[in-house]
């Protein structure tokens, strides 16, 4: 079964058109999960330089390594970031996805990589999903445009495969990159054991409730509550589910 | 293998029967898991400009959103509700039992939705249940009545239908909303993909022990800790399981 | 497949063996999760009355329920104990694990149950174990005597058997209690729906790393870090691995 | 299956060599994954006499412990300890990677064990995906040496034997420890049912993000955020997926 994503590259949606809708003002999002374009998620970084926070959101550097012969293979998720919606509750909304970042970096010698060569690419939530729910004779390619919708657009692809080789008794992850200027490819493969495959889904099934942010929903113990709850209106509710 | 929920339609257990029962008081809870009403599900939410806490009950909104070309699903879990017991333990119980709230969006054109004409359906935990244990050949149908218990019941029936299809490498959920005085169907479907899928599938159960409050039975360290454990009295201990 | 669990009620071990024993002081833990006694996981609840905090050990209140027409079946995770370790480093040990209490309330009308009749049993961590695990076509059995090393033992016996039925379409749970002094059995009968039983499985999945503590373990930001990380001995640590 | 990890032994990659590359400064971590020095996981444990620290890294003990006829088992998640990066932002990464310690000790009585004599067995993160993703029919082999690249190098080694019995209906933990010098072998037996394999998959799966660092990647609310978001460069952040 080999999952063709190519359908979703030609059928981008604009973030604007997205945007024009509205979802109680509060709803509208940077993160969609459909038919989004590729290039979104290579833009859903924290950027902690321009923020300047020291300790809230201070980076932290995790990354799961496979070193392997020909190329490295680090794997790092990546938060969301929020922003607080404009009425006055306080509330927030997921302004940019969280995304699980791959990074391949060639072997320059045994046991010995280029680190400034590596190739990156944003796995987004749903293609996570595609990684985790991957059987042992499955396969996953992936296509990006890192720079869709700017005028570089087409200039260079990015192609993921994620094949289960022998059954599942291994994996091979390989990132195509492909340069129209300059009429180049590069392949980095980072053969990957079942073991460390059963690594990567674990750590990305964690990773997945987080990057989409409802980690955020764990419940706080209530200061509020003193004694009586607050009573609700038990029509009001019933429109929640029947609003129209 | 279709999963039929109606009969648990004509079973609906009043929840004053419920709350007749004795549970030292403390275990009644209005989250009811079995024959319970459906509409009970939608009346599950956090009524957040009825309380008016700013910081603490802050309201997150990360759904998490599939766009496809007859509609848009967007998936969202609620969280439950506490309120403190009478007694002077500080004890909290369970008022009203979180949901994932599915809500569906008509397309009006390529790539936009009608934000304003959206139907929602509150899965309960248990549904969460049938979700997230589907097979890649299973289908489940879910039945609502939004005006359950009320003056209004049986005007309007919605029912949620989640089918794998080809072996599971699609799925489709659909919600039908009929109403019996306006003699009008509508239908809302969102296919959806395996990945898209694995994504829903791990984000419930990721979500689950939230909206049934578990969550919050969290280890805390222990504050009163003081060296000296105190001793619990065995005999009592065995009377918790043997207690009559 | 019946997992027969007959032969763990002939060989308990006494706490006190195990405690007999040396783990550098800190890692003796009445714990036990192999040859334990059963009587042990119902002395394992938190003693909330005994130590008089009001708020860090607030009991909460959130089990799951499954209503059918011959009895409820409450389902509650109760937190291990901890208590500190006699050396000065802060450390705790797990004083009692914590179980996931299964409660029975025998219906008396339709729709009501006698929730004073209720019968407890005390699922340890390795019977969630065991329920986690089983397939669509198993069954488990659980024996446990409530007075086990007192006087009593031996006066009642009670029987949790889990069974999977019709290919994993639904599953029967039933609390067998038999009182050898009053020649009396009681049986109470929970019918589990396949969406009921998901719930179960993800629910005690969460909460298995909670009774047994740790999720005590997640990490802490250290706020002790001041630039340069304490260096450690490395030969020390070999001998982490390597100390005889 | 049969997964032979041997061929990792000959290949041990010297951190030294690692550390010789750059990945922008804080990117460089001592929690190589793959072709890691067995011997690197014994060095990382915390090492809470050295801190000196009383609460914050306060050494928890909450093992998981199998008492079988022959050996006792204990499983115990050490977390990874982290060390501030040098530039201002904050950051921190990991400096030494958790691991599932198992210990083994063996019986001099009936029920009764010798916790003097204890054999310690350090999983990776690798090893621990090649553990919870075991088959019922799989079995694991791991290979360290605890003396890997010190002058003792090749005098004792360990090698660590999961195996699947019967389909899955149990399994069987060994240790065998073998000292070159003495002409020695010890091999220390714990048969394990499959409700304890279930405890250990999913408790070890539990712990799998913990050790390697991703649990700290959970969303914290952030506290700077007031209002207007800060806005990022988008070009910048496509140069984060094609950087070159």
């Amino acid at each position: 079964m080999l999952k063709q994503w190519r359908s979703l590259l030609s059928r981008n949606l604009s973030s604007k058109t997205l945007l024009s809708g509205k979802w109680g003002d509060a709803r509208v999002a940077l993160c969609p999960h459909g038919f989004e374009p590729r290039a979104a998620f290579s833009t859903s970084i924290h950027d902690f330089s321009a923020t300047g926070n020291s300790s809230a959101n201070a980076r932290l550097f995790a990354p799961y390594k496979i070193y392997k012969g020909k190329a490295a293979l680090s794997v790092d998720p990546i938060l969301p970031t929020f922003s607080k919606i404009n009425s006055g509750t306080g509330g927030l909304r997921v302004d940019r996805c969280g995304v699980i970042m791959l990074t391949f970096c060639p072997a320059i010698a045994e046991r010995k990589y280029d680190w400034e060569k590596c190739q990156k690419f944003a796995l987004s939530p749903t293609e996570v999903g595609s990684l985790i729910s991957m059987s042992a004779h499955g396969a996953s390619e992936f296509y990006h445009d890192p720079s869709m919708k700017s005028s570089n657009a087409g200039q260079v692809s990015k192609k993921l495969s994620i094949k289960a080789l022998d059954g599942g008794n291994s994996y091979m992850i390989s990132l195509t990159v492909t340069n129209n200027i300059l009429k180049s490819t590069e392949r980095l493969n980072v053969p990957v054991t079942t073991a460390e495959f059963a690594v990567l889904k674990t750590a990305c099934s964690f990773a997945l409730p987080h990057i989409i942010g409802w980690d955020r929903l764990t419940n706080q113990l209530p200061k509020g509550i003193e004694g009586s709850p607050s009573k609700v209106n038990p029509k009001q509710h019933f429109d929640l589910e029947w609003d129209r």
